[in-house]
């Protein structure tokens, strides 16, 4: 059984990383599995345990953290929010894609843990124009324009962490290059090599 | 400017690796550079300097090496083939991609060199088939499934050299793949960042 891709959907608050996550399922070509949370708030009106997060006690979230079984963990207004190592283990396993959309902090944690996946930092499209604007305008001050400077300086610095940087100008552009990410990472030698092992190691055994 | 990619593609003798440049070449939308090799054997009829080979003396040739400016070399019945690295550099530099098509022992001394490029390894379709060809048939002698477990073990050591293992099943879907490749290419963090990071200190200096 070949394994699926771990493909994390990252960036800085703001990008659309969910709009784009949401055009990403609507694809009729796409069968993901979207990797669920798992949180010690109550669920609200209409919520589903195992659809919309894991619904857990405090005790249980606390003991996957002491277990290591959290990927990537915080806690918000007094409750926990992570995301569970053992369900996206099981469905790589079982050969399907998983995709994680996270801010940047978490994803940084779940690399250390999965550097295998496949890591994309979408971008705002103002970080490539913000140039060509700001001289354009000619109107802006110089605090504002440092701000802004000093603002992408900081988003750059975070996407040397990851392995893609896809700009997010137009949702149905970014999903197609999400897209095609996809297919080109499963012919990447790291993630076929393994596989052809495994065919060599039975056919030297048989 | 925007760097071009170096795209090597290589795979063992045999695998039709010929077959499918030329079939890229041809494709509408690409505007690849073919790295032109080097050679000290006299042209033939119909050859033209620069275009088939660059044809040069040996003492040119010897100095090219000296120099440290040849990629990899190899010397064949009296007379030398290799890939010139400034020819590759220039190129690059212009924003333009350059594949070089080369077997596999040239493509691992490329890579020494050039460790920034996209190394597609083409694999025959029987690697991948070998089992169930085998087993179906049962007709083959044990030394004879011996030897084709053997060669397909060594294509495999060799594989694990490459970014990306292309399977040439067919080779306008050999051709699709590796455009496809060459499109994500573009969006690896390695290759944008420097992009990014001279747009920012620009913003600063200004």
């Amino acid at each position: 059984m070949k394994r699926g891709v771990l493909i994390v959907l990252s960036g800085p608050s703001g990008v659309g990383k969910g709009t784009v996550r949401k055009a990403l399922f609507e694809e009729p070509d796409i069968d993901f599995q979207y990797s669920i949370s798992m949180t010690t708030r109550q669920p609200r009106d209409g919520e589903v345990n195992g659809e919309d997060y894991f619904f857990v006690t405090r005790e249980a979230f606390e003991q996957k953290i002491a277990d290591g079984e959290m990927l990537e963990y915080a806690e918000y207004v007094g409750n926990y929010y992570g995301t569970p190592k053992s369900f996206i283990d099981d469905t790589l396993a079982s050969g399907r894609d998983v995709l994680l959309e996270i801010e940047v902090q978490g994803a940084l944690q779940v690399k250390e843990k999965m550097p295998e996946g496949a890591y994309i930092f979408l971008t705002p499209p103002d970080l490539r124009a913000l140039k060509e604007r700001l001289i354009m305008r000619g109107t802006e001050q110089l605090d504002v324009i440092d701000r802004r400077v000093h603002a992408a300086t900081k988003e750059i610095q975070m996407m040397a962490n990851y392995d893609y940087a896809v700009v997010n100008d137009e949702v149905s552009l970014a999903v197609q290059r999400i897209k095609d990410i996809i297919k080109v990472e499963r012919l990447r030698v790291n993630r076929v090599l393994p596989e052809y092992i495994a065919m060599i190691e039975e056919l030297e055994e048989s």
